[in-house]
Parts: structure tokens; C-alpha cells; sequence
């Protein structure tokens, strides 16, 4: 039913002599019981639902002005019991209980081919990441294992396949400089974090950093980590802790590119991408159309070589690696090496460091090591939550999406992964596609992935020596070439030119600085805009008659106002209100919140209207905010909720329209 | 006249087989010329004062559409010529060309006696504050007298007398911690920063310190500068650099402290707050009746007793200590001691300083000694204009104030300053109630109080060596005790209960940290609450009916929906759609802005309610952000303006009540 004004209106007919104003609500059948308020003024239906106390299933609290009180507090504390300890809470502590009673083998079908398709990008890409932490091929490995295990647990979202992520980990490299030690204490560390911050609910912190923040952050890693691997493509050394210096490096020993390298890279690269076409190209008729046996078999081989294109690049390039090497030259381009056989050892993270372990021969206890992270244990985390976040927003399809929950299994994976010598993982963004094309239904797909590294781990590491680190580099820049967002610009430029401050903002900072500080800059940037936002509302002043044809000025801000904008409200109120010299009508009905220093700063608008005799009245303020200005500017604040009272405020106050101006 | 909905409506009869929106804009007459954009919708009054051009004085520009382009252009630089060279800009910048040539012998008598009370009140002051800044006597009066004359050519407010202040002399003790060359170079530093930040026209940034947060730090401030000055009525030593630091010194040393400074202090702490209630005592009838010409001459007596209270006390008990003082035992209590005499000599603010003059015994540069000022360099101008704003707002009426304004005068006041070795000052709020008390009527009262400073240099200096120190701190408490703020706590309880959380968050944050800290914690805490306001909007939900009965669910944000809270935002909307499952509305009557973040997710809830087969309606769309959502989703968007439009969006869907759920 259509809540009608009419039926409770808020009724003031004396307010200025009383100095209060009456509220006399003639509240409907239905709304009469204790917990309900049922305010109701022009704009009632935006406050009511607040007012009337729902369920959960946003069914009314039914009528309890009979019940004792000592039931109510019984009934209070066994809410609260229930609340902790329920079949919901559960569930969403352990989404494992919600999925597997469900269970079907149609399900256990499409997981293993899910599975064994992530398993299939995760051992290359673990290698690759491996390499942009700065760290020994094997680390990553170890860092892909223990999160898909804890994911089906605790992972709330099918689609999101926890391990190493090329932005993570080069956040990684940025803060551990390539020390296994601070990286593993880093994946500890930030596990913590992410805990906490899960426990605390904090996951709602990602919501500000904003689009254009994100792409550029996005793009400005990929472009880092894109130059950071052209080196092992040319086959020379280029070290630089900035974009601009790695690139300097790059053009200064270009000259030294190992030939080989160049030309296995560049193939690799250029091979990938025509693999990734593939995997959404199809043969035959339109895609509903009914296909021949040919054109299916032909149409899923397509995909699974174009959605297992790393693999069978490195197995390719592996062998080749192996027949091309001898013993007297070497391999004839830079591969990988040794790498030790076997599961790593669990063990302690390691929480200090011998003279022998740092870059400046002095031992570091924890607490320098601590330090030596320092933002990067609030920034890891976030950035983290983002790309796990991205992917099930990705594939939810408005299905909410816990965060916290989120934080708490990636929060736990990192732990678990520091045991393992692991470096900090998270969703990945390009597994995650692949887990949704290849149709995962639940969470257990991670099982068969998981159990893929660790067979590769046991028995693959020997062959692993051959492949050659050009074509690991061709896999990283062939996946992150796709994530510099420059088409985001084109749609940020025709619908919100101030937005692309903030995102090349954010490109720039984390090209020049240290990443977390980029992103921190573009933030920062997002908040001055939303304070700029808060501090200058938009008012708008008419010049209108009241039925008896008497002028006053009617003036409208837009918004909310708060401490920032007050000040300049009252400014432009006085401005505009000394220019007309008429009676002054404040419209409140866009105000839906104030604040203290509101209240004194409408005392004084009020005072300053005094001094010069002129009229000030305030119309469809709402009650909560009445309230708050009565307390510091009671006798004077006049206020009206219904148009034709106007006039008689007028009337009372014996004003009579001055000779017009003109 | 009053804006007529009905007679331009938006017409939107197709929106979704066409994938446009007509917007039908019948214009009335007077709103033709080309730079109307007459939009209108239900609550088109609150745009439409934007659209229409209006100049200066509010009225609105003549229709321009006959104008040639070259004449726009000529106009156009005419008019940025005008408005940089023009008389309005002059009056603005040097305040002085508005009030003198309309000065005339009766303002020069009351600015006369205005500035001879200020005059009594500073001299003194300046002596006692100087010991706040923890420096000699000297360079008190040595910052009093030059910022006098600037302010007489660039001061807009006749109210405000610049010299010392209690709260920037603490700022500065705390940064420079008693070292005269820091402090005279922070005087520098701090006008030019001043100087900039007018220039810039960053005045506005007081406005982000919000008046719980002020009442605290002025709390805070007063409750340091007493517990400072204990040891000087005690007659004890007690450094610290802490409010607790402080009072566990003067415990210790409470045993060692001596009667006649004791004795001395706290009798003129009670003859201070008594004639300080003698200025507002009067004799006779009601303000307003006849007074007998005895009763006048008391009543301004009284006044200007209690108003030179300070001068007299220090007078007086400057005799004392004379009369008292032996040659052989010395004074009776601890005194100022020898002042330099005449005036100070003009030269360079110290900018580098040598192995004695600093603690640690090592050199410092200018560098090392700016580093030390730090964020002091950011703090002090602020706090020095939110006091000077604080008394032109006091007396202003409504007027409105020129925050740029006064920080040119203060910058530049504080850069001459510097070169007559004084520490930063600004308009200090008990001077300027004296100075209105008075009856000032232009800054030209300056001329007075700084002639008597200079007076004072020059020949009284002598007679300042028997100032009792205890009378200094008598007076310095006598004025800061008022400063702490209690009575503000039982308003914002009241009123606001949250906004407690700033003030006494920064009142407890200034007591235990460095001051400049202490305001930046406060300042934070607010900014969280209304980046929180700004994440979190209120969303209600209302289960319509439309007038064929077809039930839909009405969802209303309050406020304006921008990247903190476009999540949210869409998880909300998703939740309370798929729990009705009927047609949504989403009123966006109160969303005044949006950015491009909210552009991307609406994009991704119109596709997730496409992907339910859920329908997705706007109402009340403002065209800028109807524009800017079109940029993301063009094709599925459907806004409409008129609530019978619905029933005909639906139709043309097909839509068919489903059987009732319950």
C-alpha cells in the first residue's frame, strides 16, 4: 500500500509563540506497537522502514507493548545466543556445510575437470610468480598447495583458486627484496592481518579504493612486472627497484641480449597469444545452433589447448630445453636449474636474520624485520581482498559477496602457506576465469589442483631443470599484458573527466614510488575529493510568492550538512538573504543529517537574522535533526512542514511586503 | 513566482525499445537564450538556479542568443581583465581603501580609546606569554607592536588585534622548544606559510576542524598552559614536555615551593577573577533606564577597571616587588629580572644555529632546523586562523568573513615579525573582546596599541624588572580557565552524542601528545565519521501498488551515491530484490552526484537483475547522472520522471503480477 501523507501529518500550527513545536502523529492501526515511531512527514517513506523494526526477512516485529520486561531481556539474551551460535553463523563461518550436503556426482565431474584445468595453469604460473618475488622457482610451488586445501573449508565463493598472483607477489618483492626469509615471515604476517581483519569484519575498507583507483593501480603493476621480465626475455641482467630504473638498465646493457633468449621469448610470447585467441574461437555454426561430432571435438580440443596453453608451452619448451642442451656448452639459452625434489619441510617461519642472510652483513631480529614491511601489512592485505574480491564479483552475478569471510580464508591460507615456506597468495584473477569456463561447480575443485602441485612437486621437479626462463618470463607477460586497463579511459573521460585524477593519479605514484605508497596516494586523492564533496554542497536560491502574494527567498541545499560545509552555508545564506531583503525559507527536505557543529552554526545563522530583523524559517526539516538544533537555538528556530503555513507565520509576525526593490 | 512542475515535464514515453530517453523540454519564454539549459523534473527548483546564469547581484543575464562569437570572446576577456584589475579586488586585498575615506573624527575618539585599552591589555600579556613560549620577557613585546601596523592596511576585521596568543605561544614552545633563533625563524616560516596559504585561498581548510574538535583542543590547550604556569605561582621548578610530565614534577617538588610566591600568585588569581567580573557589574537601574550622572561615572569606572585589570595588577605589584626588594636579600619573590632596554634591532631571522646554541652540542642548518618545525608548519597557521576567524565570526553579525584575507594580514604581520626577532602571533581572542568592549570602529585602533608597545620599549623597560613572575602566571591563569570548555559537553550530550568522540578524542590525544598531533587525531577521527556518512547511506524499502494493482518494490537512497558505498549499495538492492522478487524502482530522487565507480556497478546490478529476469527501473534520475550512467550501460537503463509512467514501462514488458507469495 502507498504510504499516504495525508493520513499522519506533522501538525504545527503556533510554533514560534510556544518556542516548541507539536507533533501529533495519527499513527495507522498497524504501527501502534512499543518499538514503533512511525514519524511520517512530506518524505515519509524514505524514514520509515528505519523506524519499524523488521526481521530478518524483512517481515514487521509484530506488537509487544503486553510483554513483561524480565521476557524481554530472556528473550534479548537468547537473541543474542542464537545469533552466535546458529546454523546461519555456521554456515557462514564454514560455507563447506552449506555446499557439501548437496553434493551430486554431476558436481565431483565438472570439479575434476576444473580442477585439473587450474592445476594445469597454476604450476607455471607458480614457477613465473616465483620469479617476479624475487624468489627461487621452487617457493612458488610451495606457495600453491596449502590455500586450496583450506579454501574448500572456508572459501565462500566457487570460483576464487587461492595461490600465488602476479601483483601480490610483486608486492612481495617490493618488501622482502628477494630475502625467502622476510617473504615467509611476510606470508605470516600478512595471514595474521588478513585474519584480523576478517574476524573484525574490515573487509567494507576495499570499498575506497575506488574504480579509476583500481584500474590504475592494475595497470601501473602490470607495466612493472611486464618490465621486469623483459630482461629474462632478452637474456640480460637489468636490477632497478622503479619502473624508470629497470628500464634505464634495460637500454644500457641491451647490447649483451643473448640472441637465443630473444628469439625463444618473443616466439613464446607471440605463441601464447594465438593460443589465448583460440580458446574462445569456434568452428560451425552460431553457438545455439546444433554442431556435428567433428565440430565439437574439434571446438572443446580449441579450448582446452588454448585454457592449457601454459603448460603445454613449458612441457613443450622443456624438452626442447632438454634435447638442445649438452654437456660441454650448457643449454643453449638460461633455464631454470636445480630445483630440491620433494615436499617442502614445515617448519617455523623464520623470524630473525643471520649476518650472512642481509644485504648489509648486520643481523636483524624481528622486530627489524617487522619494520622493514612496515605499510606493506595493511596494503598486502587489501590488495589481496581486491583480486579475490574482483573474481567473485566477477562470477556472482549479484549474488552478495561476504568479504569478511574472504579475509578469513585467504587470512588462513597465508598462515598455513608460511609453515610451508610459501610467500602471501591470494585468488587470482586469470585462474580464476579458467575455473569458471572450465564450469566448477563447488569449492572442492581446488582438491584435484591442489594435489596436482603436490605430485609435481614429488615427482616433476627433475624435469623442471630444462625450461627455460624466457619462456616462463613469455607466460607472465603474455597474462599481464592483458591487465593494463587502457580502455578504461575512453568511458572514464565521456561520463566523469575529474575521475581520471585519481586513476592516473594512482598510475603515476605507483610507476615512481614504492606501490603501496601509490596506491595510498590514490586513495588519499579519492578522500580529498569526497571531503571536497561534503565541504561545498550545492544551494540554489528562488524568489517565490505566497498565495497572498507576499516574496521570499526559498533556499535549497542538496545534501547533508555537516561540520566542513556549515560555515560556508552560513556565508552564502547571509549573502544571498542581505541582497533580497525578504523573508528567508531554509528547505530542508535533502538534509538528512547534521552534527553538532551544525546545530551551533544554524544558532548563529539564526542570531545573525536577528540582528537584522529579517524572518528565517526552515520547512521539512526532519524531527531528528529538529531535535539537535532545538538543543542549542530552542526559542528561535521556527519550523513548518506544510506549505500554506507560511502564510499564517507571516501573518503572526505582522510582516507586510516592502516597496519592490526594482 | 513559484516553478511549475507541469509546465515543462520529461517526457519519457519509449525508453527501452528505443534504448534513448526523449527528453521533452517545453521551455517557457524568458528561458531561450543559449546558455539555458532548462532542465526540470519533480524537484527541478533545486537545479534550476544553476542552469540559469545569473550575475553577481542575482539577476539574471539577458537572453545572449543574437551575439556574435567575437563579442563572447571580447566579453569574455573584458570580463577576466575586470574582475583581476577591478576596485572590488583592491577593496578585498587591502581592506584599508573601504573604511578610510569614510572615517571621521568620532570613530577616531572610540578607536583611541579602543586601542589604548588593547594597548594595556597586551603589554602585560606579551610579558607573560612570552613565558608560555618558554622565552625571556622581552621578545614578548618584541612581537607586539609590528603585526599592529600591518593589520591597519590589510586587516578586514576591526575587531582583531594581532600580536601573542597563550595557544600559538604553546605551539611554539612545543616546536622550539624555548630556543629564541627556532622561534623567531618558525615566526618566519609560518607567515610565509600563512602568506601562501591566502594567496591560494586555502582558508577554507579551518573548516574541516569541526567544533567539538576545536572545544577540545582549546580545552586541552588552556589545561597545559595552567598546569605550565603552576611552577610560577609555586615558586617551583616543573619541565615537562607532557600535561602529565608536568604535574608529577610539581608533586615532586610541591615540598620545595615558596610562601611569599605562593602567597602572591593565588591573591592575584582572586583579585583578577574578581575585577574581571567588576567589567560587566553595574550600579543603579536597568541597563536601558536613566542613570543618575554618579551612577555613570562608577558604572565606567568599573569598566574600565575590570577591562585594564591586568595592567593595574602588574602596576601594582611592580611597586611592590620595588618597595619590597633589598639590596642584600634580593626580592621577596621571584622577579622578571633585567629586560633589554629600546627598541629591538631590525636583521635576518637566525637560520643556521652554532654548536652552543643548540642542546645536543652539535650545529644545526637550516635544514635540520625546518626539519625540526615539521608538521608545526602546518598546524600553527591553522590554529593562528581558526583563533583570528574565531573573533571576526564573534562580532561579525552575519557579515561575511574573508578567511583569505586574514591570512595575508597575519602572514605578512608574522613575516615582519620575524625580522624584529618576535614568535608567531595571531588575533588572540581575549584582546579582541576588549578591543569591541571598547568600542572600536576600524583597525586604525592598531595604530594606538602598538605606539604604546613601542612606548613601553623604549622607556618603561626599567621599571619591568620588579614584575613579580607569579603575577605573570596570575594572569595567564585567570584568562585560560575560562578557555576549558565544560559547559559545551551537556549541548553535544544532548544533541549529538557521537560528535563526543572527536572532541574528547582530540582534548585527551592534545593532552598526552604534542599538540599539532593531538588536532590532526581529532581532525581524523572526524574525517572517518564522514567518510563513514558517505559509505554507509540509509537505503528504506517500501512494497508498492501501482494503480492497476501490479506491486513493486520502491528502494530510496538518502543521500548521494558515490565509490565507498556503491557495494553496499548493490548488495542491499540485490538482497531485498530477490527476497520480493517483483519489479524494482530505485527513487533516486535524493541523489544528488555520483562518479564513475557508481556508474561500473549500477552497470553490474542492471545486469544482475537481467540475469533473474528481474525488472529495473530509475525514477527521478537527474540528467547529469542519467548521462553519466549512460556512459557504462547504456542499453538497459530506464528512467522515468512521472509516476504514471510505470504503469506503462511495465505493459510494454509484458508484466504480469505472479500469485501472491504469502
Amino acid at each position: 500500500m502507498k504510504f499516504n501523507p495525508a493520513m499522519n501529518h506533522v501538525y504545527l500550527n503556533d510554533a514560534f509563540k510556544s518556542s516548541t513545536i507539536s507533533i501529533n502523529l495519527n499513527l495507522p492501526e498497524q504501527s501502534t506497537s512499543d518499538c514503533n515511531l512511525g514519524a511520517s512527514f512530506q518524505e515519509s517513506k524514505e524514514l520509515v522502514a528505519f523506524f519499524v523494526p523488521v526481521t530478518e526477512d524483512g517481515r514487521k516485529v509484530p506488537p509487544a507493548a503486553s510483554r513483561s520486561i524480565l521476557d524481554r531481556s530472556r528473550s534479548c539474551f537468547e537473541n543474542c545466543k542464537r545469533r552466535l551460535f546458529n546454523k546461519r553463523t555456521l554456515h557462514k563461518r564454514l560455507p563447506i556445510l552449506r555446499w557439501l550436503p548437496a553434493y551430486r556426482s554431476e558436481d565431483a565431474i565438472c570439479d575434476l575437470v576444473a580442477g585439473i584445468s587450474v592445476g594445469l595453469t597454476v604450476i607455471p604460473q607458480a614457477l613465473a610468480y616465483a620469479g617476479i618475488a624475487g624468489l627461487p622457482v621452487a617457493y612458488g610451488l610451495y606457495s600453491s598447495f596449502a590455500g586450496c586445501f583450506v579454501y574448500i573449508f572456508l572459501g565462500s565463493c566457487k570460483d576464487v583458486p587461492l595461490g600465488p598472483s602476479a601483483i601480490v607477489a610483486l608486492l612481495t618483492y617490493q618488501v622482502a627484496q628477494g630475502s625467502w626469509q622476510k617473504s615467509v615471515l611476510l606470508c605470516l604476517m600478512c595471514g595474521v592481518v588478513e585474519l584480523l581483519m576478517g574476524l573484525f569484519g574490515l573487509g567494507f575498507l576495499i570499498d575506497f579504493v575506488s574504480g579509476p583507483v583500481a584500474s590504475g593501480f592494475t595497470s601501473a603493476v602490470s607495466l612493472i612486472i611486464l618490465s621486469s621480465q623483459i630482461q629474462n626475455v632478452l637474456g640480460i641482467k637489468a636490477n632497478g627497484n622503479t619502473f624508470v630504473e629497470v628500464w634505464r638498465q634495460v637500454f644500457a646493457n641491451i647490447q649483451d641480449s643473448r640472441p637465443t633468449d630473444t628469439i625463444l621469448g618473443i616466439t613464446c610470447i607471440v605463441v601464447l597469444l594465438m593460443l589465448r585467441m583460440l580458446s574462445s574461437y569456434r568452428i560451425g555454426p552460431a553457438p545455439d545452433a546444433p554442431h556435428s561430432r567433428c565440430q565439437r571435438v574439434a571446438n572443446k580440443l580449441f579450448w582446452i589447448v588454448g585454457t592449457a596453453r601454459n603448460a603445454i608451452l613449458v612441457v613443450v619448451c622443456c624438452i626442447m630445453g632438454y634435447l638442445l642442451h649438452s654437456d660441454q656448452h650448457g643449454a643453449p639459452f638460461r633455464i631454470v636449474g636445480e630445483i630440491p625434489p620433494g615436499l617442502p619441510s614445515v617448519q617455523w617461519p623464520p623470524t630473525s636474520l643471520s649476518a650472512n642472510e642481509t644485504a648489509d652483513g648486520n643481523p636483524q631480529g624481528f622486530v627489524d624485520m617487522v619494520h622493514s614491511i612496515g605499510s606493506g601489512l595493511i596494503v598486502i592485505p587489501l590488495i589481496s581482498l581486491m583480486e579475490s574480491i574482483a573474481i567473485a564479483k566477477a562470477f556472482a552475478f549479484g549474488q552478495p559477496i561476504d568479504a569478511s569471510q574472504e579475509l578469513i580464508a585467504i587470512g588462513t591460507a597465508n598462515i598455513l602457506n608460511s609453515f610451508m615456506q610459501g610467500f602471501p597468495g591470494t585468488g587470482a584473477l586469470s585462474r580464476g576465469a579458467v575455473n569458471n569456463a572450465s564450469g566448477v561447480r563447488t569449492p572442492l575443485s581446488n582438491v584435484y589442483s591442489g594435489t596436482l602441485v603436490i605430485v609435481a612437486l614429488m615427482f616433476l621437479t627433475p624435469y623442471f631443470y630444462f625450461i627455460p626462463k624466457a619462456t616462463l618470463a613469455a607466460i607472465i607477460i603474455a597474462a599481464v599484458v592483458f591487465m593494463i586497463e587502457i580502455k578504461v579511459l575512453k568511458p572514464i573521460w565521456r561520463s566523469k573527466k575529474s575521475d581520471l585524477v585519481p586513476g592516473i593519479g594512482t598510475f603515476v605514484a605507483c610507476l615512481v614510488l614504492p606501490l603501496e605508497c601509490g596506491i595510498l596516494i590514490g586513495i588519499g586523492i579519492n578522500v580529498i575529493f569526497i571531503l571536497y564533496n561534503v565541504a561545498r554542497p550545492k544551494l540554489s536560491f528562488e524568489l517565490l510568492l505566497t498565495q497572498s502574494g507576499i516574496e521570499y527567498l526559498m533556499i535549497t541545499p542538496d545534501r547533508c550538512l555537516i561540520f566542513p560545509s556549515v560555515e560556508y552555508v552560513r556565508n552564502w545564506v547571509n549573502k544571498h538573504s542581505i541582497r533580497q531583503n525578504v523573508p528567508v525559507v531554509v528547505d530542508a527536505s535533502h538534509v538528512y543529517g547534521a552534527d553538532f557543529t551544525t546545530a551551533t552554526v544554524v544558532g548563529s545563522l539564526i542570531s545573525d537574522f536577528q540582528q537584522r530583523q529579517q524572518l528565517l524559517f526552515f520547512y521539512n526539516l526532519k524531527p531528528t535533526i529538529y531535535e539537535l538544533f532545538k538543543q542549542v537555538s530552542a526559542a528561535q528556530l521556527v519550523v513548518y512542514y506544510q506549505e500554506h503555513q507560511l502564510e499564517n507565520l507571516l501573518k503572526e509576525r505582522n510582516y507586510s511586503q516592502k516597496s519592490d526593490p526594482a
